[in-house]
């Protein structure tokens, strides 16, 4: 089945495997006249990059973006958006220890069950490379929002057992692990040195808060809002979880805790609280939109495992090379990512919510 | 947008309103020749139904289910099955002192700015009733998994702060808040009762188990199983979070504890441990899939809150009339169905991974 | 997999057979504030229902709608609208003759070979009943449309081999076959009474015409308003063509007789004929919207035919009862629905076309 | 909105304008285990390239496949399959007589209009050449369809006037028309000559048999075989009519004549006659799939048109450079494509349709 879509009204499709010739996306519904330079989407990519610190692998990979179609003299023209990114040296290596050979934590065994071949190159298309597309589209997501003066901040919450105590902004960008708190930084940073010398990985938890929402986001029943952050963030390679508002702490909470009252601010009704993370009904409620992504270790570590290969007989695999010790900085924008592809597409299936606003626009139009 | 659809191969449609004349759901795409009678489908309402316990409402809602397409003499014929429940008395209450005034918690805010409009008769689309639906439709997954050898337990794993200590499937049907654990029921039971007496509320957590899954279900990259389970999950009304296998867990846990190995069992590899909660890159991995829901307190709750009505005014509201202390153990039921729901579309699709497949398929056929 | 639904914003999904429970349709994606009574509905239903003249059968089906859902005081909420219409006498009739012979003209064999089992109680899912569903979704489509300035009309265009020589649109609800020629209509009413005579059944073209389009209504490429009016229009169970504007003459044409040429009206561009029968590369230009059906003759007639049945016995057939001549002047609601219901799903999916448009209306919204 | 994807199983998106840097497409629910080369579509794309004869355009267009995706060691590994193709010279020509001009036949205004904006070099999106992506998508549906043992051919039926009278397979490849009657070709011929001669274009229709086809492929209701096909040859640009089987001779019919008689061959029920043209109910019947395109002259031609201007003044346009005379040769594959792109989704959508065959797939999988 195809599976490699994602939206509506604003769907990006994804494609390529890590060792291939490219990868790619193509973003189709952009609406005509949104200004898009090569640098915009590269300076996503670049986040998401290898080789940034000691904590990512030091790939010399370039991510160089191409913009193939959609954007005329540095617009988009309504027309779907193709953007390639090459691989380089995806001949280089030697495979054969993982040709045959099932990791544990990866989806080895589920491809080949499934499909009964594999391109066991570096895990194929179930490469964290995949994400390329989704943060290359996600660049295109972000500039709308900011058009809209809707905005996202994304960060990393807990890497391992370190949690940020302090939520400083201006803090994200100054570390190598995208934390928000300079001290909890410097201890999980040790903390992923002594993974490393443990041949060990550590995982983590990722925030992202959206701010500048329009009341009334997302469709009721189905396609929630939340409903759909959810797919979207499920949808990436190691995330284990996601929570929305005060999301799994809700269960030790109370209705009279939980509930959050309205006052109004000016002509405005809005919440005195935000347990429940921006969304009432699956509808967008005007506060902040906050939820969190839980993200496994790296399963890629270079201590002895337990498997077996596709031929029935169990090994021991140890998986050498170089390899992230947490997943979580790099994954920081490819959450951001999802979260305004997914936005977009809510914001853009709701135009047609009441029949007023629709003869408004006709009306206009003619 | 049309947002009350769910599902590609296998899709439900559900409608209705908790105070219009019905409530019910469409499914299409099941396949002909499933033995099918509305005994199976009442069975499962029963389960959501109100009035069962002093924990849940006590309305004589009857919840009669009626067939009214897609069945022929006891078999599905490929064809819609359309299935309606009446609502009793929806006249009758008065509503005025909901009509103009947003009760904290609910979607009575996000619906009036949405539409302009909205039915404001006992929450309307955003009731709890809307999964009347949801749950008909699950029966008729559920039926097509058991003809496939996967079966689906589902139960309280925590109300409140008390959590189940241990999962005994014979249990959950044994006490009325469908917890696993006699004494955690009895313990959980006492503490709804503190609710109910400082007109308070209870969360907690819904755990699902899915045994008997083939290897390898569900799509690559953002149609993965457990994207999809999030979305089913996160679309019904109170759940706040979703995790899978050891979940937020992963964020303190390392490489090493959470990778799963794997050996051999007979002739099919088989993982020794389940971190992963049956999923691989977003695949089945053929161990049971556990996952678990995050359920908030009941918002309707009878002391007084601080809101605001649509015109502006801030107001107090006591929210009267007999409401559950706690969701968690009639949303149960709704989980099972919307993960029978996902699992079954997902297996459908997964009919076409590979050509020679196809090939016997249509060989055969001829 | 799932075949019962029609369009992505604004969605249909219909459901019911001949001879079950009852039929209707979900209406998903209709804006809040549309005024609907169930007389609109009524209205169209009355249309298409049989027993209106000697050409159509005489069954006395009275097919009363009811609304179920999503609509509140008058008004559409947003939320899916349900429509149902009860069956009569559904159980009366003695269907051995058919229950197990392939009807020729008919889906009969098809289905059996598809689904292995059939409701073969007067067509089941393949009736004309079916397009009930169509009809009454039709009707709210068509309510849209008028709100926006844009109104159908729609007629029997030819009867067999008589065409209607003039265009009358007053003259349409004057006779029994909705042909806007009035001595047309009485030349193919004569034709039909020889084919009753002959125990014979006539085809037919209707011809549709849509005025008061804005300009650019439809997507590029696949989602081509064209596009879906054909999928629209062939998929209604006895049409066999569909062509828009010149259509198949234009093989005979060429690019000078062909092409239209623009002037200018005031300061809008207007077309100087309309050969292209209202659209460009896919989207509405601002002329008529025009095309044509074409409906193959009523396969059920009273003469012996050669056929087969389900256990591979050749036999003769006779279909006795009564049977409309001709599905023409039923089918023309039909067609008029799925036009309407079409140019909705379009227009709601080209408000996010111009990025301009979407701030607008946010910041309006806020 | 994302109008530039089709199919539900098995989706193709294509992207890219005539004068941008590539076009290409993503084919996406391709089986595991089809065995793929370049060559393979390349020799597809080299039926639509221009520069085949003197009727059709000489520009010296390589179109070059390249495969970035889902094709390892020679066979498809089930993710997506990224083709593209590198336009040349697209900066070369000097478009000013266009980029402010609407041609008439053209979607210059339409586009204009929906955007605000277009890319006018050549067309852009809406060009001939955007075709590219569904002829290379299409080359992989063929080989899945021939896997299947399904065939299809397709030609030119007739240009201009010119109609072929007989049908001999062996012959469409061996005239640059793709005509089955060599004598036909050769009138057809030398009425594009004068065509040419008198700066003038041709229309004509192309017909599409689709043999080998299992019996009931294709879903009731909306997504019908013949629906879904209708839809898919509309969306070729220049199309504007669509018929099957006996199309819209059927209005001149009558039932006991367009009745197809079924017998038995062997233990199959077959039909005698293929008026339905291998569909009933929208489900395939087991006689060939005979469906008709018609296909508009070329809009471009040399002499002077009326037309306006983007500022609203009223223009004379020449259009000057090579055009072919005639579009339906360079078609012909564009509508085999189309076919078979939707014929495999249809084969894919079946697999779910009886509960017993879903029980043997996952039973055999175990």
């Amino acid at each position: 089945m195809a599976g490699s879509s994602f939206g509506q009204q604003f769907r990006i499709t994804t494609w390529g495997e890590s060792h291939g010739p490219a990868l790619g996306v193509v973003i189709d519904g952009v609406p005509a006249g949104v200004p898009i330079i090569e640098e915009d989407i590269q300076r996503f990519l670049n986040r998401r990059k290898p080789g940034q610190s000691k904590y990512t692998t030091a790939r010399a990979e370039g991510d160089q973006v191409e913009i193939l179609s959609g954007v005329f003299e540095g617009k988009t023209t309504g027309t779907p958006i193709s953007l390639m990114v090459r691989n380089k040296d995806q001949h280089s290596k030697d495979y054969s220890n993982i040709a045959e050979v099932y990791r544990p934590g990866h989806a080895d065994f589920t491809f080949q069950e499934k499909y009964g071949i594999r391109d066991y190159r570096g895990g194929g298309r179930s490469s964290g490379r995949e994400t390329i597309g989704r943060v290359a589209a996600g660049a295109i997501a972000v500039k709308i929002l900011e058009q809209l003066g809707i905005s996202i901040v994304t960060y990393s919450k807990k890497i391992g057992p370190v949690e940020a105590q302090t939520i400083d902004y201006g803090e994200i960008f100054q570390n190598p692990l995208y934390m928000p708190d300079a001290q909890a930084a410097e201890e999980a940073g040790k903390y992923l040195e002594e993974c490393i010398s443990e041949k060990n990985s550590a995982g983590g938890v990722i925030e992202c808060v959206v701010s500048g929402m329009p009341v009334g986001i997302g469709e009721t029943v189905f396609e929630k809002l939340d409903a759909n952050l959810a797919k979207a963030i499920l949808s990436i390679g190691a995330v284990k979880g996601f929570e929305i508002g005060d999301g799994f702490q809700v269960a030790d909470s109370t209705g009279a805790e939980n509930n959050d009252s309205f006052c109004m601010s000016g002509e405005k009704p809005v919440k005195l609280t935000n347990h429940s993370g921006g969304v009432l009904g699956g509808m967008s409620d005007g506060s902040d939109i906050v939820f969190r992504a839980a993200v496994k270790p790296t399963p890629s570590i270079a201590r002895s495992q337990k498997t077996v290969d596709i031929f029935g007989e169990e090994k021991e695999i140890e998986i050498t090379g170089r390899h992230d010790p947490v997943i979580v900085p790099r994954a920081v924008v490819v959450v951001e990512s999802m979260a305004a592809l997914t936005i977009v597409d809510a914001l853009f299936s709701n135009l047609s919510s009441k029949m007023d606003s629709v003869i408004s626009f006709y009306k206009d139009d003619k």
